[in-house]
C-alpha cells in the first residue's frame, strides 16, 4: 500500500440520528447520534479534512449540523430529504454496560438513503465505510475516484451481524475492495463461523482486507497485519475506567480516530496502525464518559494526547524481561 | 514491602488430582491435575527450590509424585491417606472454551484435608495459597514462619466464587494477611459486588492485599500496584493462540509462574510484578496447548523465554506516538 501524503483528506459515510439512550446512570433523549456524527467528530479532531455523508430529515435541527462545521467537519454531503424524518434509535444498556436491548430502530430516511458524494468529495484519500448497506458502502466506494482517478488510498470499514446475515453476497463484494475492516469479536466469529478470533482473522484477511481490527470493548483491541498465514499481532488494551456513563458510539470514535491517524501521519506500516489503535482507543475511552457525543464536541487534542501516554504506561512490559 | 534474597522458597499449598477432562478437541481421563499440580511445576521452571502441600489418597500412582520430584519439586509435604482416594474433578468446555461445567467434584480426601507442613517448610519465603477452603489457607499461614519467624516474605493467594458466596468471614481474615490476590474477573465482580473492575479492585485491596491480579482468560490480565485510590494499572493482554486444547490449570499455572518469577528475582518492585504477570502469562499459554499437565511436564526455560518475547511484540506501542 503506498503512503499516503498527509494530512490526506478523510471522508467518512455513514448515519447522523438521534438516539435515546438509557443507561444505568441516566437517560439522554433524542440526542444527536449516527455512526458517522461521532467518527467525523474523532476524525476531525487530529487532522483538518474531513468529510461527511450522510442523510437526515426535516426535523433534524440546523444547530446540529452548525455544531458538526464549528467543529470542523464539512457538511457538504449531509443530504437533507425535508419530507422525511431522521433515522432513529433508542438502546438501553445492562447493569455492566457491555450489552444492551434495541428497543427501536427507525430506519426512515435512511431506508432510502442513496448517497451522491458532491464533486469535492471525489478526491477523498481516505474513506471510511461506517456500518450501512453494503449496496450502499460499494456506491460510495464506486464514486470516489481519489486523486488520480485510482480511487481512494485507504478504504476502512465497519459492518454488524445484521449485514453478515442478511446480506453476504453484497458485503463479500465490499470485503474485497476494503484495506482495513474494523470489527467487534462478535462479528469477527460470525463472519467467519469460528469461535477462535486468531482462525477467523485469517479466514477475513482471505476474504480481502490486509488489516483487520478487532474490537473487545472493555477488553482492548487485536491488529491484525503483515502476512495473513502468519500475522503480526497487536494486543491493545482499553483504558480501564470507572466511570463509563455511556458506551453510544464508542465503536465510531475508534474508526474516526483510527482513520484520522493515519490521515494525519500519512503512513499505513505496521507502527502507523499500532499507532492508529491505541488513537482510536483512546478516544473512544474519552467518549464513552458521558452521554452521547458531548464529550467528543469538547475533546481537545491535548485530552487525547495525554490519554494516549496513559495507554503507554498501563501496558509497558519492563525491558530487563527480554534483555 | 522487603525484598528477597534471591532465588527464595516457594511454597506451593493446593489440591493434587485426578481429573477427567472433555473439550471440543478431545478427552482426558483421570489424569494428573489440581492447583498445586500446575502451580508447582510452573514456579519450579523458575526457580529452585519449590515445595509442595496437598493431600492424596491410596489410590494415588507413586508415578504421579515421582514426575513431580524429577521436574524438581519437593513433596516431602505431600501428605497420603491411604484409606481415602484422591480428589476427583470432571468438566466439559463448551465450544468457544471460556465457560465450562463442571461433571463432578469428589472432594473426598479434601474434605478433611488439615495440612502439617513439614519442618523444612517453615522457613518458606514466598508462599501461593491455591484455592482452598480458607479456614485451610489460615492454617498454613499460621504455620509458615519464614526466615526469621515473622512469617513468609511475600503471601500470594487465590480463591473462588464458592468461598467468596459460602464463607465470606474466614476469607476476610486471610485476605488481610495477603500481599497478592490473583483471582478471574468474575470472582473480583463477585468479591466486590460491582461489575466494574477499577472499583471493584479498589475495594478488594482496601480488604488487604496491597497488589491485586484479575486474570480476564483469553482477554489477559490487569494488575493494580501503587495507591489504592490512584491505582497504577497494568493491563497485560493474552497470548492469541490458534489451537487452544485445554483450558484446565491455565489459572493455576498463572500463579505459579508469578510467584516464581518474584522468588527467582527477589524482589516485590511495580516492575517486577508486571514481570510477574508476563511470565506467568507466558507459561498459562503454553499449559492450554495440551491435555492435562503433559505441556507443563516438557515446558523449557528456552520455550517461556521465546513466548515472552512475543508478549512484547505483542504489546509494542511504537514509540513515537509519545515522542
Amino acid at each position: 500500500m503506498p503512503s499516503i501524503p498527509p494530512p490526506a483528506s478523510v471522508l467518512v459515510v455513514g448515519t447522523v440520528a438521534f438516539d435515546t439512550i438509557e443507561t444505568p446512570f441516566g437517560r439522554a433523549e433524542r440526542v444527536l447520534g449516527g455512526s458517522a456524527t461521532y467518527a467525523s467528530l474523532a476524525a476531525r479532531l487530529l487532522t483538518p479534512d474531513v468529510r461527511l455523508s450522510a442523510v437526515v430529515g426535516g426535523d433534524f435541527p440546523e444547530s446540529h449540523a452548525e455544531a458538526l462545521r464549528q467543529r470542523g467537519v464539512d457538511t457538504e454531503g449531509l443530504a437533507r430529504d425535508p419530507e422525511g424524518e431522521t433515522f432513529f434509535w433508542a438502546g438501553r444498556y445492562h447493569h455492566d454496560l457491555n450489552h444492551r436491548d434495541t428497543l427501536a430502530t427507525h430506519l426512515n430516511v435512511l431506508a432510502t438513503f442513496e448517497p451522491e458524494l458532491p464533486e469535492s468529495y471525489r478526491d477523498t484519500r481516505v474513506l471510511c465505510l461506517g456500518n450501512l448497506d453494503p449496496t450502499v458502502q460499494m456506491s460510495v466506494l464506486d464514486q470516489v475516484t481519489g486523486p488520480d482517478g485510482s480511487g481512494p488510498t485507504l478504504v476502512v470499514m465497519d459492518t454488524m451481524n445484521y449485514w453478515i446475515e442478511k446480506t453476504p453476497g453484497p458485503l463479500g463484494e465490499v470485503l474485497e475492495r476494503v484495506d482495513v475492516l474494523v470489527i467487534n469479536d462478535a462479528e469477527a466469529r460470525e463472519l467467519a463461523d469460528t469461535p477462535n478470533l486468531v482462525r477467523a482473522a485469517r479466514e477475513i484477511r482471505e476474504r480481502g482486507p490486509q488489516t483487520l481490527v478487532i474490537k473487545k470493548g472493555e477488553h482492548g483491541a487485536l491488529l491484525f497485519t503483515g502476512e495473513t498465514e502468519a500475522p503480526t499481532v497487536f494486543a491493545a488494551p482499553a483504558y480501564p475506567l470507572e466511570e463509563v456513563l455511556d458506551p453510544t458510539g464508542a465503536g465510531d470514535v475508534f474508526m474516526g480516530g483510527f482513520a484520522g491517524h493515519l490521515a494525519r501521519v500519512g503512513e499505513v506500516t505496521d507502527d502507523a496502525f499500532r499507532e492508529a489503535v491505541v488513537v482510536g482507543s483512546a478516544m473512544a475511552s474519552h467518549a464513552v464518559e458521558a452521554f452521547g457525543p458531548q464529550r467528543m464536541l469538547e475533546l481537545t487534542e491535548a485530552d487525547v494526547r495525554q490519554r494516549v501516554a496513559a495507554f503507554h504506561a498501563l501496558s509497558a512490559i519492563p525491558a530487563r524481561l527480554v534483555a
